[in-house]
């Protein structure tokens, strides 16, 4: 293992966030807050701390997977714990640990929360805890990567570390120009999202918040109600956007290349607007009498599916006090997440579509045993080190799962709650039901849970792998 | 498709069902209860449809792996149909669909009941829903195998679907042989436990109602309480036999054929019996508190793991009142279950090794990405086409959960209800939570979630793909 790389890496990513850090400040300054003070001194700390890891640039800059993988993983704990300085200092009521899963929670865009109350926290401190769903949203080592034009050997390891999806293509031939171009569609939908909401009667500031966590599929609010409160126009911007960026970055992509045709027969966009489509109405049908009319309905299973799918995690209405289908169905389509190449997290459709294709495969295979049936996703076959991929990670996830609900379980809290604690942190949406629902939140957690809801957030976030590859000795040994 | 051989496995199905249900119809005369005659309808009626179908044989008797799925799924529908009949018009209080739940329930060794008293049920019927356990347990299509010297093909094929686990090792060269040798096993193991607990003065009907529950790894009790009443020797001498039961016959094969040394080596029984020691030792921890001393609640953990872990589903305790842990490791062990090979339920403790295997070598390719390690199990290397299979089960396994709570949940039960009725179906175990635990039963569900969880039991029992492929239209094209 090059230790120096991944030193040179994470130090790189904590100036970053020193870099991203100055935002909130000036925000805070501009409010004449007194926590500007916290958001500096973080700042600060950030950069030293980063610049003396990376203080020395390694003379060897080439990396292999294992260097990615642990830069990767290295880098999101670090600038998380940099990241949680301001409100741990920010906010009276809460300790280190709590400061620490409200960030990481903001960096996995899940949108958990462990506040009970947010309009009384400064606007500075705020505005910093939603930025993080943008800056996480779409990964910072790779915009590290970008920066870095030394760094040569397996940089497309890194990427797919930190993209969600089993397979991250690259869109033009060098990783670089790809990550560049994938930010430049970033920032477009981020700043024709904040002029919709501000049209509407947004305040500048409000819009901002509410399109970091919207593009980055976070879901952190700023009012207490969460997205309640809003009117219906600016509800149906928010669903809008939640899911343009719950879907494969990629076919934007394709649109500016002006590839129409390429575009609209992206199978995983079109099935993951049909499951869309499905499961709003599916459950726009069953609640339709707990509102006024069943146009009522539509609108909050509208916005309401489209948060829990892409996993953001905002909520016009609480949909914990939904019937049993509902809630179920919303269960399910948190499992399933948004698509590869996205900032949603969950299982993606990809994968599911993938592993849909398989089952038929197999049955089809006990029919005509003799049979040779190619796999093919988006037109093209399938590669197998893809479709291994595929199997493994459900296998992972499953495991991790499992291991995560045990943990939190003894805690003692009713089933619900411990289950869907662990479904909204690991698939990184925000809320679960009962006890973690739309109106509750994670505080009444113990830490030992917390740290687990931690870890499930960040292993969520980055494909399982990078996390699960921290706890392996072999990953550290200096052989090679 | 050869459409007839798949009609004469059937029908000799049916009449082997016939020969069966001259047992309980005698126990019932012995009894002279005037429930008699709906045993003896049923075994008429049973004989007379195998015998309709199975008039002519074939003169083609050669099949394939499609016929000996179809022949598997049609043949354990049918014989609970024709089993259901006794329970039908026996018992006042049930309708059809109920009766079908409960034969259903007892041939894949379930011991799910919709009986909210069972006392008052007339010995005979008792007996019959007992015995589908231990009829169930074995399966009843590799009998049928054993009885038909003239039919050649994939013999394996049939005996792998009726098998629970990813791999069905031939014992000895030839299929009929290995049948009935494990035939041999499984009644030796009923004979021992009736004759033991008789010894603690049990009476031999209830021994032996007791014993197919065990031995079946069903759960059907014959008292309103289950195996609360039993006393400590009695209950431990269940635990035992429920043990034995859950772990792969293959090693009392190899205790047979005095391969002592191979026998202790097993490595999904020595991991079997692990998993059993941690949970017990866990749980024994955890509920200490409720009883009165530590002897006693690592008594009542002794039993209760094992019966959930074998799928059995026998409570010497309601564990629907244990701690929030407790209750959560119990569900974890319930998706485990018991050994390939044995007629325990659940995912198999070879899959799980499997599957934890596989994530290994995954995280040590991240690290080493050109190493090339071969994946041992039992010391052998895993052929390829067994991984495939493992994976593919897991993914089938997660949809089929998915989609049964779904359609569960349209009943409107609470979330733990909904979800844990589905687990104790599909992996045939029996007792769930909350409204169905220990002292709760399935009979408050719709007919509609009750035909799911038919299915469910069903697909459990059967290894998940003959119960799909009865619905893929390919499976009844005329090709071929």
């Amino acid at each position: 293992m090059n230790r120096k790389i991944v030193a040179y890496f994470v130090g790189s990513v904590l100036r970053i966030e020193a870099l991203l850090m100055i935002v909130p400040t000036i925000v805070s300054l501009l409010y004449r807050e007194k926590e500007w003070i916290y958001l500096a001194g973080a700042t600060v700390a950030s950069f030293l701390f980063g610049y003396l890891l990376s203080f020395r640039k390694p003379r060897n800059m080439t990396f292999y997977t294992r260097e990615g993988i642990t830069s990767v993983a290295l880098g999101w704990i670090l600038m998380s714990v940099f990241g949680a300085i301001p409100l741990w200092h920010g906010v009276s009521s809460i300790g280190f640990t709590d400061a620490l899963f409200e960030t990481i929670s903001g960096f996995t865009t899940t949108g958990a929360s462990i506040l009970t109350e947010v309009e009384s926290i400064p606007k500075g401190l705020l505005f910093w805890r939603s930025f993080t769903h943008w800056v996480g949203g779409m990964g910072i080592l790779v915009f590290v990567l970008a920066l870095l034009p030394e760094a040569s050997g397996d940089s497309i390891y890194l990427m797919r570390a930190e993209s969600p999806g089993p397979s991250v293509g690259k869109l033009v031939p060098k990783v670089k120009s790809t990550a560049k171009i994938l930010y430049e569609i970033y920032i477009a939908i981020t700043f024709i999202e904040i002029v919709a909401l501000m049209i509407t009667g947004m305040s500048l500031y409000e819009a901002s918040v509410i399109t970091f966590g919207t593009v980055g599929t976070g879901g952190f609010a700023i009012r207490n109600s969460g997205c309640f409160e809003y009117t219906h126009v600016q509800q149906i911007i928010i669903t809008f956007f939640m899911i343009v960026c719950g879907a494969n970055f990629n076919v934007y992509f394709l649109f500016v290349a002006k590839k129409f045709k390429e575009a609209f027969k992206s199978e995983e966009v079109l099935s993951y607007l049909a499951i869309y489509a499905f499961a709003v109405i599916a459950i726009a049908i069953n609640i339709s009498n707990a509102f006024s009319s069943f146009g009522e309905a539509l609108h909050h299973s509208l916005f309401n599916v489209a948060s829990v799918m892409t996993t953001t995690g905002f909520a016009s209405a609480d949909f914990n006090t939904w019937p049993g289908f509902s809630r179920t169905l919303l269960l399910v389509v948190m499992f399933i997440g948004g698509c590869a190449g996205s900032t949603a997290g969950g299982i993606k459709v990809s994968r599911i579509v993938i592993g849909f294709k398989t089952i038929r495969k197999e049955l089809e295979h006990f029919v005509h045993p003799r049979s040779v049936k190619i796999l093919k996703f988006e037109g093209k076959p399938i590669e197998h080190a893809v479709l291994r991929g595929v199997n493994v990670y459900f296998l992972t996830y499953i495991t991790i799962f499992a291991v995560s609900v045990l943990l939190v379980a003894f805690d003692g809290k009713d089933f619900t709650t411990t289950i869907t604690s662990v479904i909204a942190t690991f698939n990184n949406i925000g809320p679960g039901l009962d006890m973690v629902g739309p109106c509750g939140n994670y505080s009444q957690f113990s830490p030992f849970a917390k740290y687990v809801l931690m870890f499930d957030m960040l292993a969520g976030r980055l494909e399982l792998f990078p996390m699960l590859l921290l706890f392996m000795p072999i990953t550290w040994r200096r052989q090679r």
